[in-house]
């Protein structure tokens, strides 16, 4: 007999089971419910259609009601919310235009996904403001940025969506503020790295408020944000853009297991507490691949490849969804970051011992036109050099190298796994040395102990009577600035001029970005010194300091 | 005792283990020998500083003898050429100016290169031709150019270095003739997707030759080249680019032992037969990462690594290098062309059994503006899947995949793998499923036997009786052209319309790229029918055969 199969949620997730469902059986009966007007759209695209980056509406939508049921046969009701799950009985109850009717399921599928976090600020619900996560969101914010053309905007939150809805407003010449209650913009990234995307910001002309929080809205003709630090904003629109959290109330309250953070709990096969029901995407919790802990990690990949594996165990094969490590990337105007893995803020929470490099390599060779440095922040297991997150920051050729490792990290490859990974070569797309391999070399010498190193936020903190600071860059380098009480020897007249260098003390050496600091800590450390090298270079302590 | 250490070469291989050496070992004397008058350069740049795309003949000089001398303190000495090695005394005869000398070794690390195949064609001796390698020789290829303004250029040689100056050549505005004796151009790629590289010649302006040698050249006022086929060319400049030779002749002479393929045989450890000996780079044979087999892959990369692992080893410190899986990349124009691993014409000779899948799929999300095609060809072994090569064309991101394939080829990764990797996705970048991952699907379905699969290349092949062709494109894209005797039934009416399909016959399905074609396999299969699906669909059949 053919299974019936219900769907709660028509996007990313769902959608994906339904196609899969539907490959896989021809005969079972699927019906998906979508609350919205729209299944199978663009969310990740939404900003982009504001900025008018995206032009045409219709591209948003990937798939149409009506072509998703005459390719796959799929029974969609729209417009039709889920509105309880009877478990006994194994029936939803549905209502659609104000009336109500129940659908009975061998199983369940529930994709819901997660909604924008509307915290209760003081004066919210007198004030016009926006969120955006769906069709009708982004048709709202495109009405408004069109017929009253804002000049002032105020984009609250500094993660990926609030950073793409900045740029995108300010693509439309609106004064852009952007205000982050943490100390830092995109959470995914260390601070370090962060910074260099928020000096992109101010580059560009956004506003930036850090470490300062919404406290109240008033609305008349315009509407003022008020922040806990006493600034006012005043603005033509607001955006909320502070994160989301899992829509979990129907899971809730038919009794499926919630985890800690809010999340439905699933088992590896994307089951939850109950077998007839599935349970993917956003409103799940999932393995932290690294650290193999519970987690929210709220991305259109994993939810996608999610939505097939529920469709592959229902379908009767046994596939397993094996945890997320949160490979997410984000375009910052001609600056690109991106991250993989377990970033420094995490393993330090979860008490994970670990080890950095940096590394700032050219996106392809020097000598062939248009390369452009990028950052790479690797983080390893000091024990066997396992790789546990990297973040990379640069303009092109950022995400290749952010997908090399993320397939590196899938695999549980070390640091020396990464000097022999052997990558394609030709003077427009990378150098010999890729910067991969570069940044393995590093972090490889750093886990051997061939190099030791300080790194950036260590520099305003060590005793200087302590260390002889050793800057061997070029004297017109040295001249637009240096560290504090630093000696300027260029690495080139090292050897000849050792004798200046005092050999009771530590030496702290560095450079612009950490290699010829390492060529100078090797000749040192051979002749006999105490020498740590300032890993990432001048440049990565710039760029924390902007 | 410090130790005394010579190298032949100083370019790729050679200076790479020079500067590795010195971080190693701050009191080894070492001395390098190059026989032309740079070191360091960069000959992957040279194509480009004929074309004008490097301005700048300085940028091709990565490091210079003064400083490379002054930041590794390494006796350089250019123009000396080694003539001999005399291992029983440890020594080597070193010419230069015309004098000769000896130097004693403790170690010798040769990385003398390979040098570019010069056939005995007829008439050769007395015709001006140039061959690519160093900087004497792109000099001279520059000042002819400038000075001659050549009208005409015929490039002998569809490999890397003759494409890239056929199109160098051509952004000189010069008529550029391609001729290449075998049936296809850049070898590491299969026929179908050098065909698509190929056109990208055509519709560049460049005329292209296949199938077809050189038999005799004349010279007089202009050069006239004759080949095999009867048809004549004239030409104001001749470029030979046929591919290269291991310059063995040093070994040789020594009695170091050399491989079939005429490169010096090292172990892993690049260890040539005599213990005191390196070699590195062109000139040695290396592991074939896939087969194991002894063969020569010249790239830069590898010679890059295997300089350093010879330091290394000079150092005392044990590191394999674990053979070269010949990654490797081109741009021609706006594509881009890349490959990893073996193609099938490898896996062929070798009698490696495979499976192979092909895909096409947007460089990044349709919706975001600027995506576009790149075809993934993946070879795979048919009893676990294991990744044995892959080859990819497009315009941007092709670069990305191949790397990710790569680095999964180095783990020994299977198509099953490639499903699960988690890839940086936000929509200037990629997709929700990124292509790696939809190669990874559709060869995992093949695998698996979800989808039968029928290849390009044997289409006119099948007996036509035997099959229903079945096109499942719309009614419009039909119209553009189709398989010979195909019926057409879009795939979004197929489940209305099974009817009109015959249940005695096989069928083969095909769609433009093959996802759709899949699709209907799905249903028709599942419906009872034999059916079998065209890999790559339409768009692989029309450009293999364009
Ligand atoms: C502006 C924006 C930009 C983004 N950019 C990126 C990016 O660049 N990269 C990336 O990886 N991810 C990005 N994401 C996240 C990505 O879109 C989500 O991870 C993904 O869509 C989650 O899929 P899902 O199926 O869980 O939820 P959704 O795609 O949100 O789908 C859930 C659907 O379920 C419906 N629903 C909920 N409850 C019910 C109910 N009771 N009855 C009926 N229907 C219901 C909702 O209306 C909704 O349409 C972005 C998200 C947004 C909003
Ligand atoms: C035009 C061109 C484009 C290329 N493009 C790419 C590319 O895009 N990607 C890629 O990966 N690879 C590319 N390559 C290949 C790459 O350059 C080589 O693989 C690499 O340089 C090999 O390094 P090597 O040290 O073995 O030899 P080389 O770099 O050639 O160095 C060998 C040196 O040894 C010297 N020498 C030889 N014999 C003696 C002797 N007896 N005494 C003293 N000196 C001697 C030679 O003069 C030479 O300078 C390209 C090569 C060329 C020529
Ligand atoms: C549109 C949508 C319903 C399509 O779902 P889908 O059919 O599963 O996905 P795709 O169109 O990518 O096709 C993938 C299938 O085609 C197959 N395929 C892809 N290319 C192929 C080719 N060249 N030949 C054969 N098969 C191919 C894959 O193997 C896969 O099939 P499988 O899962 O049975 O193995 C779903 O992706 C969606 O709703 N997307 C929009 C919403 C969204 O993701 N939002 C968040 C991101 S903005
Ligand atoms: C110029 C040349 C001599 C440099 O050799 P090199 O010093 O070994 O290589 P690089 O300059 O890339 O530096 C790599 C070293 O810096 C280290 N390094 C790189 N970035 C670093 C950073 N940010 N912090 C600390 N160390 C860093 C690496 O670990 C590596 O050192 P190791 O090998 O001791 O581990 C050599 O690359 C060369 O001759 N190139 C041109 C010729 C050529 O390759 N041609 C073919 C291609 S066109």
């Amino acid at each position: 007999m053919s299974k019936k199969v219900l769907i709660v949620g028509g996007v990313a997730g769902g959608a994906s089971a339904a196609a899969r469902l539907r490959r896989l059986d021809e005969d079972a009966e699927i019906i998906l419910f979508e609350r919205g007007e729209y299944i199978s759209f663009a969310n990740c695209g939404l900003p982009y259609y504001v900025g008018g980056v995206i032009t045409d509406r219709d591209n948003l939508l990937v798939q149409t009601v009506e072509g998703m049921k005459n390719r796959f046969n799929i029974d969609i009701r729209v417009k039709s919310e889920v509105t309880k799950i009877d478990r006994e009985k194994k029936e939803v109850e549905v209502i659609t235009d104000g009336k109500s009717y129940r659908e009975s399921y061998d199983y369940l599928i529930l994709s819901p996904g997660a909604a924008p976090f509307v915290p209760p600020i003081k004066g919210i619900d007198k004030t016009t403001f926006y969120t955006l996560r769906n069709m009708e969101d982004v048709d709202k914010i495109k009405a408004r940025v069109v017929e009253n053309k804002p000049k002032r905007a105020v984009v609250v939150g500094g993660g990926y969506v609030g950073v793409e809805m900045a740029e995108n407003l300010r693509e439309l010449d609106i004064d852009v503020t952007l205000v982050e209650a943490a100390e830092q913009i995109m959470g995914p990234l260390d601070i370090e790295m962060a910074r260099i995307l928020e000096k992109q910001l101010l580059d560009n002309g956004i506003k930036l408020i850090l470490n300062d929080a919404v406290d109240s809205l008033e609305e008349e003709q315009k509407i003022v944000v008020s922040l806990k630090s006493g600034k006012k904003l005043e603005s033509d629109i607001l955006i909320l853009a502070i994160g989301v959290r899992p829509e979990n109330k129907l899971a809730k309250e038919c009794g499926l297991a919630i985890g800690e953070r809010g999340g439905i709990k699933v088992n590896e096969y994307m089951e939850t507490s109950d077998p007839s029901i599935y349970a993917v995407g956003d409103a799940i919790e999932v393995k932290d691949f690294i650290t193999g802990m519970d987690t929210l990690i709220p991305l259109a990949g994993p939810a996608n490849k999610q939505g097939r594996i529920a469709a592959d165990n229902i379908s009767g094969r046994k596939v397993k969804y094996n945890g997320t490590q949160g490979t997410s990337i984000i375009k910052v105007f001609d600056l690109t970051g991106a991250s993989t893995g377990n970033n420094e803020k995490m393993l330090k929470k979860s008490g994970i011992p670990y080890l950095k490099s940096y590394t700032h390599s050219g996106s392809h060779a020097g000598y062939y036109p248009g390369a452009f440095p990028m950052t790479i922040k690797l983080l390893f297991s000091p024990e066997d050099g396992k790789i546990l997150g990297a973040q990379a920051v640069g303009r092109d050729g950022v995400d290749k190298r952010i997908d090399v490792i993320a397939t590196a990290i899938r695999q549980g490859l070390t640091v020396y796994d990464l000097e022999e990974l052997e990558l394609a070569y030709a003077p427009p797309y990378s150098s010999a040395k890729d910067p991969v391999n570069m940044a393995g070399y590093t972090a490889s010498n750093i886990l051997k102990g061939d190099m030791k190193v300080i790194h950036w936020d260590e520099i305003d903190r060590i005793n200087k009577q302590e260390y002889f600071i050793l800057d061997v860059r070029t004297d017109l380098e040295y001249e637009t600035g240096y560290i504090e009480g630093s000696t300027n020897i260029p690495l080139d007249k090292l050897r000849d001029r050792l004798n200046e260098i005092p050999k009771n003390k530590k030496i702290l050496v560095y450079c612009k970005i950490g290699l010829r600091g390492y060529i100078a800590y090797r000749i040192l450390f051979q002749n006999g010194y105490d020498v740590y090298n300032l890993s990432g270079g001048y440049d990565i302590y710039l760029s924390a300091n902007y």
